[in-house]
């Protein structure tokens, strides 16, 4: 395997053939609020979209086009402000018509066009204001488009998450860029999250899917925040194939470069967006070895990020190994609890599932950083996974309490 | 059936036989955290455990004692302070002597007396404390030793949590009384809560033990806190046998009043023990109609209560339905997404999955109440079932990030 490293120089429209930018259409008051990917030819493109049963008609829309399509487009529109989720055939009529619009702004078909939206759920698109927003779209390659692009996709992130990594293998050089958005209702399976990928690498789309399945299940779908997940998420990858290399074949060196810097771009993105959860002040990293299996350790891994007294405990600086006890216990995934080590940080705070002396005023210390890591270590099995959240604080409440008024 | 009506002049000592007491032995700083409920002769017992699969030693040393006695036993003696959890052998060595002294101090055999604990995981119960402390015991079958028994049971609930019905069937009267302590992690398989039914009805331990499993499914099975399940949670029910009747057989007219009497004591302490839920200013009760099977119905009430953008949104008073569709659609059980309505209070707010007018000044008054109803229809099949939980508020995070150190 290659060495990929996360790189702040690669942005959204740095893998050849991308332009992108954002606008401020009205359906936010002040912030921008549409935004618009371009690749200048044909390209792969894959997605996974939300578990919730209820999907928002952008998530239908965009299944339908990348269908007709055969996964090859040219765009994807997405708006902010306002979800376009149940809102009814009214709703599903409007995201139809602001992808036509879009593809007609472009002077593309519309079935290679793919739609996002999110934002407030139940109230239909303001059409009107959507439609003049489209025409205020003019997509560039600079990294003040991407930037754009990545202001206007926001809710109530408190900033834009943008990263890329560039990889040589082979004599080919190729560039995979990520911008993401999401805060609240961030669950496993990519609640209110929305994430885009471009890339300039060779590969067909239903290659690309199976690539992006992979690295979203390492990634988005290893972080929560408050344990819903929401009609609207999705995260779509594009890739131009105008880098110079052979076709991305699947069980080859370059397919397993390609997944590993998918893979670490969408981890970079999930992580930014755990860190950003809504009033979250750090990230919680929970490792899960000697699982039975690495889905058992993801899974137990989830119970112990999810859980709000850990979440607490955690902002609060507290030490309190009993509640991650507590959330690995409450899972479903049957374990040997005899044999439970637990370390918070750099301190052993379990060993054997008994309680071990630990230096609480360090651990104190080292919970009140940015990351605080919890490792758990099983007797179970070779399994192994990750999650990713962030602390439960005063300002999640105050953030959810009025989001909507 | 008979009604039964929730009597405030019956508690832990009204139906025949039973005394009760609760001290201040020093597990805590300055309140009660000893008590021991007696019966003064044989009854009969049964018990619902918690599923975490940490399963605490005092939990461990009852299930052991219900099983070497058959089920009939003298008194519980319970602790707060202290969960003696993930104590390794040395705590179960403690939950027994515990125990041991305990049926020393009343005169009976040690595996005539169950044993509860709760409060903080991991430390070792400061056992010459406690041991004095059951020296102090002396159970009166007064409503003061009642109590300073509610009292005595509490970690960091706001107050006791009493009730009690009496009712008539077949000349006979039988009285049933419970009280229980909860309040932080309360999630569906009774977390971090304990319960204690007396009654004087006669009825065999195995016929007792399916009467509560039933009830404790219906009520304290149904409350969602915050998402987690304790390792020490249990509910106790205690039958002297001391009214006048015919024994209590199952698949008569007797039995099925008993249940039903039995279950209205239990709901009507699961929902003191939501209502008390860490920080929280509402009880929140979601009902749920038109679902496959009671099970589904009771599952996805369950997501809905337990959902913290719903618990905020209520905090909030904001009637954001668009919540409660996302928690819906998250819940496993499969739904038809297209034929949903939903009410908040007295506000029809979604029909057919659609949004429809509401007024939301009266919403947002009706929000302000005590007790926040959510109706949710669907037209899956004629399941119905019930969950109650409570708000997500500052105090939750105030009181869950230092209730450690």
């Amino acid at each position: 395997m290659i060495e990929t490293t996360i790189s702040p120089v690669v942005h959204v429209v740095t893998p050849k053939g991308f332009q992108a930018c954002g606008v401020h259409a009205g359906l936010k008051r002040k912030r921008k609020d549409l935004a618009l990917l371009v690749c200048e030819q044909l390209a792969s493109a894959a997605a996974v979209y939300t578990t919730n049963q209820f999907q928002a008609a952008p998530i239908q829309v965009t299944k339908e086009t990348l269908h007709a399509s055969s996964g090859k487009i040219r765009a994807v529109l997405i708006n902010s402000g306002n979800a376009n989720a149940c809102t009814g055939p009214q709703g599903l009529e409007d995201a139809y018509t602001m992808r036509d619009k879009a593809a007609e702004h472009i002077g593309v078909k519309p079935e290679e066009v793919a739609i996002a939206s999110t934002g407030v759920i139940g109230q239909l698109l303001p059409m009107e204001t959507l439609l003049n927003g489209i025409d205020l779209l003019e997509p560039i390659h600079e990294e003040t488009g991407a930037e754009s692009f990545a202001e206007a996709i926001l809710t109530t992130d408190t900033g834009t998450k943008c990263t890329g990594v560039e990889y040589t293998e082979g004599g080919a050089t190729v560039t995979i860029a990520g911008v993401a958005k999401g805060s609240g209702m961030i669950h496993p399976n990519m609640a209110t999250m929305l994430g885009f990928i471009t890339t300039d690498a060779v590969i067909a789309p239903d290659v690309l899917q199976r690539a992006l399945k992979q690295s979203v299940d390492a990634s988005f779908n290893s972080i929560t925040v408050d344990g819903d997940s929401s009609t609207n998420d999705m995260v779509l990858a594009l890739a131009s194939g105008l880098t110079e290399m052979d076709e991305i074949i699947e069980g080859t060196p370059a397919y397993d470069c390609f997944c590993q810097a998918l893979t670490d771009v969408c981890t970079d993105l999930a992580k930014a967006i755990a860190r950003d959860g809504e009033g979250a002040t750090k990230l919680i990293e929970v490792e899960v070895v000697g699982a039975k299996t690495d889905e058992a350790a993801r899974m137990i891994a989830k119970q112990v990020v999810g859980s709000s007294l850990v979440k607490t405990a955690v902002y609060g600086q507290d030490a309190n190994w009993g509640r991650i006890i507590a959330a690995i216990g409450a899972s479903e995934q049957p374990i040997d609890v005899n044999h439970v080590d637990i370390r918070i940080g750099s301190q052993h705070v379990l060993m054997e599932s008994a309680p071990v002396w630990f230096d609480e005023a360090l651990a104190t210390e080292e919970m009140g950083q940015d990351v605080v890591s919890i490792q758990i270590r099983l007797q179970d099995g070779t399994g192994q996974g990750q999650a990713y959240g962030c602390d439960l604080t005063y300002d999640y409440v105050k953030i959810n309490a009025s989001y909507r008024t």
